[in-house]
């Protein structure tokens, strides 16, 4: 298995530059000065998450005789919106395949950025997405489970030794994995000396199991879906697994109220609107102090796509 | 009346570098594409408002032999927390003080920065203020009253100047003028063409119609109470009225419905959590198209400081 390198990283920099957000990290005055805390606010970037890294890359890295046949990708999340985002921008079609029950607010916001939405059985989607691959002659963005993609997250990681280069622990959420892949590679080269640990809802904690089994060990979809974190609920791939098993120093789990409290806390202190996904991070240092290193600490927002009466309720509950 | 130059603010950039967050602007993909509109999340500094980069460009320029003498300010709000934050990365002690109906919550939060708290009648703040100063040989460091607190905040302008060299529009909100001030100066000396905008609560508006009437027309304290946008109800003084006369391309004001939707749309839209000071350039961006000029826009989100049930009520009302 071929693992990416911090020089595929340092490639896609440049090739994001002109679509992501060059975000800043956020020192927390109310962080324990034992482990001073920032935040990476990735829901700052254009569509409300990291994934318009990787889909910048991706994208970017299509060759131009393809590029009018478009991009085709199938997500009903963030991936959907950075796709469709990103390949206006290049001026290129997108048709992204969701499955029946995705909410109408978020075909909508797909289609605010020009792309086509095309609505399937749950179970079909990756076929049909395929299918519209094989018949335009259009390239399939991956959501995560693709050396550009992965290298386009971990953009990241270069920002972040950029900035902090005496970081000593980068806290990454893990879903598919590619983020942390990402991450993870580029924080290693860059800052050989830092952690870099994984962050998993406990209703999600698959990466955790596999990581500690030392193999992938598949949890049924009905039993990641329980977790309000929806954009954590995918497994790791052969390519992201290997690198996560290579690369990442741990992993700890949260529970859905760390999450929601954390949630709370970013609005309040940092002022940062996060969705569940994004917010595990924080949790996980607020309440698994105990299982990380103390020292000079990021945590990566990585997108803030939440229904705003749930925020509410968070605030106020 | 001598102004500050841009030198002034090029200079604060420098001493500001190490305290102030270099913020990046954001670009809204909900915004109308005859106006395209970034943001600029001031929300985001350490103590949750631009007022840090005001506190740290006069604290930096203290002389040595005066700074074990310490500081002093009198506010209740953000500049309170600006001053402390600040002069506790210096080493150097600080009064704040305060009216006596301050909420508990902002006392405490001005001590969490390790500064003395002192209480006393609304009346007496500047005189209690002032003995303090003599007493103790301390420095006041005023909210905008002063050449180092107006350049401070002018490296605003500098960094939108830089991000987006081809900026048409700056909105920023106005209340003692300090802010636009400061980034009027940078934005006329390095974006000539551009306009700069201020923006004011109506219920607030005393700078509007001083800039009207070409004279500071005072405005009862009771009356600029009158708006949520707590950060807002100051007035100019001789020194920053004369920049806004000179600097400012115009003045528009927005109601107290339009500043609460504005909220909503930063905390949906952006993934921010405003204040309602904050959000007074987004609401005339949203609401006053007809009085700006079309083209690049950039709004300053210049704080988040607000309390979590009353942004609660806003995302759900």
């Amino acid at each position: 298995m071929e693992l990416i390198t911090v020089a595929d990283v340092e490639a896609a920099a440049e090739r994001v530059a002109d679509t992501a957000v060059r975000t800043p990290i956020l020192p927390c005055s109310w962080a324990d000065p034992n482990r001073p805390l920032w935040l990476k606010p990735e829901n700052l970037q254009p569509i409300g998450a990291f994934k318009v890294r990787g889909a910048a890359n991706a994208i970017a890295r299509i060759p131009d005789a393809d590029r009018a046949r478009g991009v085709v990708a199938y997500s009903s999340g963030n991936h959907a919106q950075a796709v469709a985002y990103v390949a206006k921008r290049f001026g290129m079609p997108a048709a992204i395949v969701v499955p029946e029950n995705t909410p109408a607010v978020k075909i909508e916001a797909t289609r605010a950025h020009g792309a086509e939405v095309v609505i399937v059985p749950i179970t079909d989607r990756e076929i049909v997405a395929e299918r519209l691959v094989a018949e335009r002659g259009a390239t399939l963005i991956p959501p995560f489970d693709h050396p550009d993609v992965i290298a386009g997250q971990g953009t990241i990681g270069l920002e972040i030794a950029a900035d902090l280069p005496s970081v000593e622990l980068v806290l990454v959420p893990v879903s598919g994995g590619g983020l942390a892949s990402g991450v993870a590679t580029a924080i290693k080269a860059r800052c050989p000396g830092a952690r870099v640990i994984g962050v998993e809802p406990e209703l999600a904690g698959d990466a955790a199991e596999s990581l500690a089994a030392g193999r992938r060990v598949h949890w049924p979809a009905t039993d990641r879906e329980r977790t309000s974190a929806d954009g954590l609920r995918a497994e790791p791939s052969e390519l992201t697994f290997a690198h996560l098993q290579k690369l990442l120093d741990g992993i700890v789990t949260v529970s859905e109220a760390e999450i929601h409290e954390a949630m709370a806390v970013l609005a309040r202190r940092a002022h940062l609107v996060a969705e569940p996904s994004g917010a595990v991070t924080t949790a996980a240092y607020l309440h698994r102090a105990a299982d990380l290193p103390a020292g000079r600490t990021v945590a990566i927002v990585s997108g803030g796509n939440v229904d705003p009466a749930a925020l509410a309720g968070m605030l106020t509950g």
